[in-house]
């Protein structure tokens, strides 16, 4: 077994690290920007060190910060979270060379499955469907436009190096299509800092089905069954089930060994996820693969109950998985609603500020991962996520209710602060939602709708960017 | 179904049961004392109507006032949680003449079971293993001595109208009979207005493992498995599980037939549960039938995914359960810890007062219910309990280190503020309470050998009462 592990990252997630830790009788050490001094992980971890300020990549995209303070405190492994640091594999690269177990796949994986082109193209390989589009990277503009013309309007733009729901645009126009490949390219630079673009075909009223995969040392391959993440507000998920309303189990299961079978054509370890888009027609094509824990793993763990961290530390401390395909049979639903900080009257604003009152929900099959507690200032330097409210019922209509119930109890006060508790609640309430039919297009639909209620309001583009 | 359902309750019970209201679509009505006026049920009731002052006669035990308040408010029924009038047959009978249901079995076979002698007898006579004692109330000391020889010490008495663990006594030696029988007589006369008692044969190293069952109108009666509630301080529970570790599984299904078949002998209507008191052998012998919910329902809820509650209030609109017994299936184990405002050190002392820090534990397969917040006043007229930490897993050994993970979260404040937090650690950590293999004594015995540890302290006695 792993001896201590050091947690780097922030925020819930860092919480859920060092309480799986807690759980599994390891140490855990807690790295923090100034800005989370007094964060719950640090006051829960067993050990805290300081890595810079708040800027992360004076903090937690620090890398040798980070690595030094796993040499001090004797660490033996890195668990990188989601975001920063987790789908880098000069990180995993660097903590193998200080003998450091990098919690993830091995880093020539990561370095493969994160480059989307030849991921893209290695999953072709294996025999997943992915749509078509460009073979590998785009060399310029003029390629893109031929290749758009191949595969037919409308297209998507995506980073190579893209991820999080950043770096991409849809193009719908030929006319459009050099200028967004410019704007997105020059974003990828100052995001990514790598320009390169691919192309595939755009879906329309498309739903985002993802699977979860577990795999260990051993050559054991497994998948926890699908989440919905359709509800994404510009490719940002919102609200996430397990299992997927309406999805037809044949398709389902297709799409789940579609997962397994490219896990173990990449030599995949550790939690991943293999996200697809799917058509009306319950046609489904390979979007990405993350490397990494998702946001929202607790709907699969309560439809499950694996407990997901707990597994990853399992694989890399080389043990074989405790499960067989077998033993994960999905119970019920589960659906994740995520609370931030921000204004969803002001385009989802963030709305950093100290919380003068935080007083969570409960109760029966409800589960709350927060990192927020009375007094915690949400900074401008990181993501505005307050809270993640999961909920489990036997059935779908039950799991909604128990979610409206659970968003309504949230105490959220601050100066300033505005939360999505709301604008989650009236989306639970929409009749495309609650009758399971909604696509990707859902949010922004709901946002030109209230804008058109409010004719002093610009119409938001609908186009995600 | 029900309409509008008044919550005849306070604390985390009444809150939890608003909460099912809320998720059923059902109204709900809260009541109130002057010293709840911020409570959370308040807070989150559809409805509040205040009752009275905070002694619990003028409030939560007054008749009238409820019954006004639910006349008032249009309630068709009344949930009355546990304690105060949730085992009152009077009550009952009131809510009828009114024609509001009260969400419990019907009057009469309350007054039945609630009569311990009288349900000792019913049961025996439905072929439940009663342990040898009384038959129905003793008349006189004189007769208690008689029985006790009879059955051979020690032997337990009970006030014919106990609960909660209050009015019984334990005797070991024929010299101290008489004085415990009038000791016994005077409490229960001024606890419960009636000083009747029965004796049983008392076993010493046993466990308390109890059934929870459902029974609906339509002649449905369903066992839900068996939970523990061995960890006792003075026949208070202080921690529960579900399933009961270690007990054979012909046993656990012997019990939980006995306890059905007892359900169905006296036409019994909702949730209940069958208290056994279980010996090192094995042997199990009713101890009594509790007509209402239990503080430890979660654990119950946890392992097989029922909400208790949610079929309280379908059982009362008169509609059948939506389930059979094939259909309830215990996964995992669930361990539920009593969080009070009480000082361990101090008899269990409770510690009233502003919580002025109050941050609740979370994360995966974490459930609490709480009714506090910071800035709640915790008065001396109630019970201290400050909230339940319901943990799962897939197996005993991890659902004690996540109970112990989750006990250790709780940031609870306040002027001369004490839990039972830390007792309730050390309880998990006890090598009989790991092995599984404690029994009623395991807090007693745990007690004593902390003031044993600390010579100036007096040691408490560890004799029940």
């Amino acid at each position: 077994m792993l001896s201590t592990v050091l947690v780097a990252n922030r925020g819930e997630i860092a919480l859920r690290v060092v309480r799986a830790c807690r759980e599994a009788g390891i140490r855990s050490v807690a790295v923090y920007s100034t800005a989370d001094r007094d964060s719950a992980a640090v006051r829960l971890a067993d050990q805290a060190v300081h890595i810079g300020p708040p800027p992360p990549k004076a903090s937690y995209l620090n890398i040798p910060a980070i690595v030094e303070a796993a040499r001090a405190t004797g660490a033996d492994a890195i668990h990188p979270g989601y975001g920063f640091l987790s789908e880098d594999p000069d990180f995993a690269e660097v903590c193998a060379a200080h003998g450091i177990v990098f919690i993830g796949p091995p880093p020539q994986v990561m370095q493969r499955l994160g480059d989307k082109a030849e991921a893209r193209a290695a999953m072709a390989e294996a025999g997943l469907p992915v749509l078509p589009g460009s073979s590998g990277a785009l060399s310029s503009a003029a390629e893109a436009a031929a290749v758009a013309e191949l595969v037919g309007y409308p297209v998507i733009l995506k980073a190579v190096a893209g991820g999080g729901g950043r770096g991409m645009a849809v193009v719908r126009d030929p006319d459009r299509l050099v200028w967004a490949y410019n704007e997105t390219r020059a974003h990828a630079r100052a995001v990514f800092g790598d320009e390169r673009l691919y192309l595939e075909r755009y879906v329309d009223d498309a739903r985002h089905v993802e699977v979860q995969v577990l795999c260990d040392t051993h050559g054991t391959a497994l998948h926890l069954g699908v989440r919905d993440c359709s509800v994404q507000r510009r490719h940002q998920k919102l609200i996430e089930e397990a299992p997927a309303p309406g999805l037809p189990h044949e398709v389902r299961d297709a799409m789940c060994e579609a997962a397994v079978r490219g896990a173990r054509a990449v030599g995949y370890v550790g939690a991943g996820t293999f996200e697809f888009v799917v058509s009306p027609a319950w046609e489904f094509h390979l979007m990405e693969i993350n490397c990494r824990l998702q946001v929202e793993h607790p709907v699969t763990e309560m439809v499950t109950g694996v407990d997901l961290v707990r597994e990853q530390l399992r694989i890399a401390a080389g043990q074989p998985l405790g499960l067989s395909q077998d033993d994960i049979v999905v119970h019920g639903v589960a659906v994740e609603c995520r609370v931030n900080a921000e204004d969803p009257d002001r385009e989802f604003a963030p709305t950093p500020g100290t919380l003068d009152e935080f007083v969570p929900p409960g109760g029966p099959f409800v589960r709350i991962d927060t990192h927020a507690f009375p007094g915690w200032t949400v900074g401008p330097h990181y993501d505005s996520l307050l809270a993640k409210a999961v909920v489990w019922a036997p059935d779908r209509a039950e799991a909604l209710a128990r979610a409206d119930r659970t968003l309504a109890e949230f105490r959220i006060g601050g100066r300033g602060m505005r939360t999505t508790a709301g604008f989650l609640r009236r989306t639970l309430a929409h009749p495309d939602f609650r009758a399971g039919v909604h696509t990707t297009a859902l949010v922004d639909a709901m946002t030109v709708e209230a804008a058109e209620r409010r004719p002093d309001t610009p119409v938001v583009s609908a186009e995600p960017v």
